[in-house]
């Protein structure tokens, strides 16, 4: 049995931003060894999220001003009275999800023909971590 | 260790269309002889969902009129410019999500009482899959 | 390898209630033994969820009034034709996630510097169930 971990890191130049993360998460998975198994790659910061979806331009802008719609930036957040101002930032991501489980088959990412992996950034421009945890065989 | 792969096939009559799965997947987890671990249940297609709710047509109704406004099909999505129609799709089985875990003890599901295990279809009438991994030993 | 499976009960004095679990699940973590692998943590009821955020009562209050706010208590559902009048509570632990993947790396839950372990109830003042499954070595 194997175990292998590794580590993404992140510093967006915008405060939200979506990032392919997939050939990344491949590498590591190839690093592991593992022919046959799990990866679990999962956000470390509350407030960015990591999600399988389809790369295309036109459909990641329809997910980001859907977020918007379901968790504006700008309402009245009790967080905020703590001087923070990314409240939404954690709804947005909970509604993503912060983390996947991606099936490793015959040493490769078992995914489907359109499947890709993203990390979302919602509070970015700072240094973000992503933790890749292979398990298998 | 035991690693055990096996896929579900779907290709629904209907555009929308949530199915039982909990028995396919006790089936998968019973031929791996797996009796202490881990299945992941995960959709490979990017308009399609796993979830485990309530087996209760009123809720799977109350599901699906609820994701309906939470996303809905006829919105002007940028992604419909590629010649897509399927963006509310996406959206839909991001809320919903698209994989779980199900833990195995004795060699069964390890489920409460109510839980049930569903592939959402949110963009059928084609061939679709679902990945089934087990681990454990 | 190691497989460990413990549960976590709940009886929450009021019908919703968010409770911090991230230290029980660690005692569980260190009664198996692992040092490197993952604990699945996952809500065994389908009106409450498990999800990783920020412990600050502010935002605890953000993420409520949110979700009663996408999945509101008083709406005609269908569920409640059948004498249920919890469907609001099925939904709201849906876009919360009911279930999540703890990663662990030296014998420790592998969590960034804010990330929290919360169990959210939605239907309590009665006896739930949390599964949490560690597997590793």
């Amino acid at each position: 049995m194997t175990v292998h971990t590794d580590y993404l890191f992140f510093n967006t130049r915008q405060r939200q931003e979506f990032v392919r993360i997939t050939d990344d998460v491949a590498e590591i998975v190839k690093a592991s060894g593992v022919k046959e198994g799990m990866a679990l790659v999962s956000a470390m910061h509350i407030t960015a999220g990591v999600y399988v979806n389809d790369w295309e331009d036109g459909l990641i802008h329809d997910f980001q001003a859907w977020l918007e719609k379901l968790a504006p930036a700008d309402l009245p957040y009790k967080h905020h009275q703590t001087g923070e101002d990314n409240a939404d930032a954690h709804l947005k991501r909970t509604i993503l999800g912060h983390q996947v489980m991606l099936p490793i088959t015959a040493a490769k990412l078992d995914l489907g023909p359109w499947e890709q992996v993203f990390y979302a950034e919602f509070d970015g421009q700072r240094k973000k971590r992503v933790i890749v945890k292979v398990i298998g065989e």
